[in-house]
């Protein structure tokens, strides 16, 4: 299924966007399955033809929120850790920003955990290349000297594991969470270990 | 909805584990939307009226997959570490039992983290109830001195990250992993961090 051509005019922009925006309150709420492209436009305040002018189909607007998670919560990490004088650092702040992100735009959040059963080559890919990208900045940092040596795939999919569940934990099932706390018991478990 | 009597016969229980069995398969395989009653019937060689019998939907069967998947999850791992010197022994143990169940049961592993999408409550309420008993068993150890003191519960929920993010990228992705490496490779992050 192609995607429809991007919109070139500032208006078919603004217009693509609503409905993304639309696609993604709408999806992360109701689900993908109970969610319906008229749901969508409804939110949107667009006809429904309009839809189709940007996106084929809802797996299709459902790929490209995935894509877009990728390239939003890769931002916000790299921004985040950007200034850290070190990895250890760097983990440190790259969690918070994760939880924060996660607070900011819960329902991305679950529309990448949807796609493990809507699209699970997206889904794959997602968490695949994201590890990738991880493991090289964890390896260095060990070459470095600045961590401990291991595996870093290991290690950076064990990471990613801990900022998921406690995303889901502490940031979409109570929002009321001290995200400071949490990230620093996480954090003071990752550095130092559980060792007496 | 209420869920049907609990066979009394041999034959009757037999044929309900069949349908279970068959259900496990279907859902784990093709995911809850796609796997309809009659996939589950063929599959479990039983006529589509039988299903009813013992339960009284889709839904049904599914919430008693996802209940039946937290008994045996924690009854493997109570297994595993029932032998363990200590809490760093036991959590190695734990986490190399769960991968090792994973690599048993995939299907059973996908259907409760399906479940977060068909039954969220059945979702929270399974790993819930496994965070509270996990956290308890941290903080005694904590207190004897075992591990590091530290939030039990972050501890807990940080930890059941690790083991269902490693089961999915090392088990469920990829069957040729070598769980031992892998075990040891994320124990050795969780007993000593990765500072240097």
């Amino acid at each position: 299924m192609a995607t429809n051509a991007y919109p070139r005019t500032k208006r078919g922009i603004a217009r693509r966007e609503q409905i993304l925006r639309a696609a993604e309150a709408t999806i992360g709420e109701q689900g993908f399955s109970a969610a319906s492209i008229a749901d969508i436009t409804r939110q949107a305040k667009t006809a429904l033809g309009t839809f189709y002018i940007y996106f084929s189909s809802k797996e299709d607007v459902f790929r490209e929120l995935v894509l877009e998670m990728g390239q939003l919560t890769r931002g916000v990490v790299t921004e985040a850790v950007t200034d850290a004088p070190n990895r250890l650092d760097a983990e440190r702040a790259g969690l918070k920003a994760f939880l924060r992100f996660v607070a900011a735009r819960p329902s991305l959040y679950r529309i990448v955990e949807e796609a493990r059963f809507i699209d699970s080559e997206a889904y794959k890919a997602y968490f695949t290349s994201f590890a990738k990208a991880y493991a090289v900045q964890l390896s260095e940092a060990a070459a470095a000297g600045e961590l401990r040596p291991g595996d870093a795939e290991v290690r950076a999919w064990a990471l990613m594991g801990i900022a998921k569940t406690l995303g889901e934990r502490y940031v979409l099932w109570d929002d009321t969470s001290d995200i400071d706390h949490i990230v620093d018991e996480a954090f003071a478990m990752i550095r130092d270990g559980l060792a007496p």
